[in-house]
């Protein structure tokens, strides 16, 4: 392996394997930026059978190696969406990318690009450490946990709190990891029992983690068989083969949420098949109103009624009625028809099981037989 | 059947037929309209088999017919989006539709939607009348025909001459269709041979058809089997099993197109294989600049170069050598790479035949061994 001041580097790459890295790389660039370098990618190159990718807006970054045949090392950085492009389009298996003049060629068969390129000392030098102790999770109940309540948390635009914009990690009892997603019009959680949480939280109660690095986890957890989790500082750590990813955690304390979930021990409760309710509200979605999107549901002796359109007829209404185990008094509630629709997407069990208190609280929306899941939906006004 | 004025209008229909008929005819309303009732949709019942669904934007207009159970006839017009998405979304094979206080009652199984509705008495009176004589076509022909040529009809917001808005239908000869597509920047012709056009046009040279009116017949003809057309006065009328779509021409003078196609008999000719300069193509449009999105193709011996991005650098640069059939001096031309790309795909031959003259004019891509199809590209300045 020759060195030339990182002003010729060569290497061949599979191209599967550079398209998966580069993909995921292009999630965590920014490309609203005023700093055009951070929708690069770094190439950098430390021995003859690796070459490392990273990208990063300062707050998440993602560093991740694949195998490659390195015939001359060297570092340079790339536009990121771009490389991406170019490679997608590339025919062969394999890539063979070269630094000339300040430019990198990306070559496959007899297609040759060119790229534009900033040197690799502009990249800014993020930290990108391991902690000194990480913890394995089981794969599907990562994704799990942070799948299901990811939803719930506020977009940037829409948060009046900064810590409502990332999901809260935190132990509910001695062991276990819980995630909480809450934007003001709903709450969701969901926990897997058997996580150290003492470990990775040391003296914290709980750890605050921007949605976009919940994405981004998500994404790499994608075709992730092991996966590890540590804290190092104010950052958190995700390791799965070949990448760790790197997140600022938001800083605040996040609301006490429990407080504002009622006790349902004695309130209105409905049993009703969720698919059967998925099917309904999607076809009641045609004709709801574009701005209040609200879905009314009345509940009395075995039948959930749903009815759409009623406070704008000129755009349609639609009325449909479902079996729910139920008996009692009616009683009438009015939500979001997309929280409720995400919500039952959401869950994994034939049933899905509603409590209500009264119109001043969240109805709760619970998978039976399942105490670590909760969606709760604060009502809209009539 | 019962009779109420048109007030109680009654009857069932199969999902699946209307379906069909409402998405064509959603393409018909003019969504942009000052009458909101030409985004509807008439629904009107000659007997007790039948019922009309009729749209029109006052110059092309759809009727259809599809067969139902009708208890009770009469008329309403529906808008025809939310008639489409309500209709799409009913479980069950069958539609029960039902004209209560002036709303549609569209119900299926335990769904039920309400639909508000125009008296069909407001709908505009649109003619749509057969001709006396009609002329059958073969659909497939007919649809390679205007599917082959409507590409290259000017939008209406770039067209510097009102009839380029539209396609021409002609006889090159004493006999057969010849449609022509042209928007300044391009033109394609196609023709089928056995074809009495002197029987649809009488003594007109030609007659320029829309190119909603082209698009809207390419739609009808997706599922037809039978297809005739007919001229009445300025209307051209195109028959299918079960519908008839109307639609006024443009006037005006159709452009002597054959005087700015070169003679190619003593050109440069290229052949090169269709795939693989399409493909060469698709890569090469990753890189080309968003604003002039040019490809310059230089032939030499055996070989066509293609280069992309050499006027903007910054986003990249590609360059790919493909085999063509060629013996003579280099020959560089710079084409639109969308228009270039749209050709291919449009023909059906395995090779591409390119004919180009000089640099002042048009480039051919022709079908070997078929003198039917033409497409001639206008070189962009360098």
């Amino acid at each position: 392996m020759e060195k030339h001041g990182g002003h010729n580097m060569k290497f061949e790459i599979p191209k599967k394997d550079l398209l998966s890295v580069v993909g995921k790389l292009v999630g965590i660039t920014n490309e609203k930026t005023v700093h055009p370098i951070l929708n690069g990618v770094l190439i950098d190159i430390a021995d003859e059978q690796q070459v490392y990718l990273t990208a990063t807006d300062l707050e998440i970054s993602l560093r991740a190696k694949v195998e490659a045949q390195v015939s001359v090392s060297g570092g340079v950085v790339v536009p990121a969406r771009k490389f991406l492009d170019v490679v997608k389009m590339l025919p062969g298996k394999t890539v063979s990318c070269r630094l000339v003049d300040n430019q990198l060629k990306v070559a496959s068969g007899k297609t040759q690009y060119k790229i534009a390129t900033w040197p690799a000392e502009d990249f800014p030098n993020v930290s990108i450490e391991l902690p000194d102790s990480m913890i394995d999770v089981e794969v599907e109940s990562l994704k799990r946990i942070l799948s299901r309540t990811v939803c719930s948390v506020a977009s940037d635009k829409d948060c009046f709190d900064n810590v409502l914009a990332g999901v809260y990690l935190h132990s509910p009892g001695i062991d276990g990891l819980r995630v909480v997603g809450c934007d003001g019009h709903r709450l969701s959680y969901d926990q897997i029992d058997d996580f150290p949480a003492l470990q990775l939280l040391g003296e914290q109660e709980g750890i605050i983690v921007p949605k976009k690095g919940i994405r981004e986890t998500l994404r790499l957890l994608e075709n992730a068989d092991q996966v590890s989790l540590g804290l190092l500082e104010n950052r958190l750590c995700i390791q799965v083969p070949n990448a760790l990813l790197s997140m600022q955690l938001l800083e605040g304390n996040y609301p006490q949420y429990e407080h504002v979930i009622p006790d349902h021990t004695t309130s209105i409760m409905v049993d009703v098949e969720r698919q059967v309710l998925l099917g309904a509200l999607r076809r009641m979605a045609v004709v709801t109103d574009q701005v209040h999107k609200s879905i009314r549901m009345t509940v009395c002796s075995d039948l959930l009624c749903l009815e759409a359109g009623t406070e704008n007829p000129m755009t349609g209404t639609a009325r449909e009625e479902i079996p729910a185990s139920y008996t009692g008094e009616e009683f009438k509630m009015t939500y979001n028809i997309n929280y409720v629709m995400e919500t039952l997407q959401n869950m994994q069990t034939d049933n899905v099981r509603i409590h209500w208190v009264d119109k001043n609280h969240g109805g709760l929306f619970l998978e039976p037989d399942n105490h670590n899941y909760l969606t709760m939906i604060m009502p809209m006004n009539e």
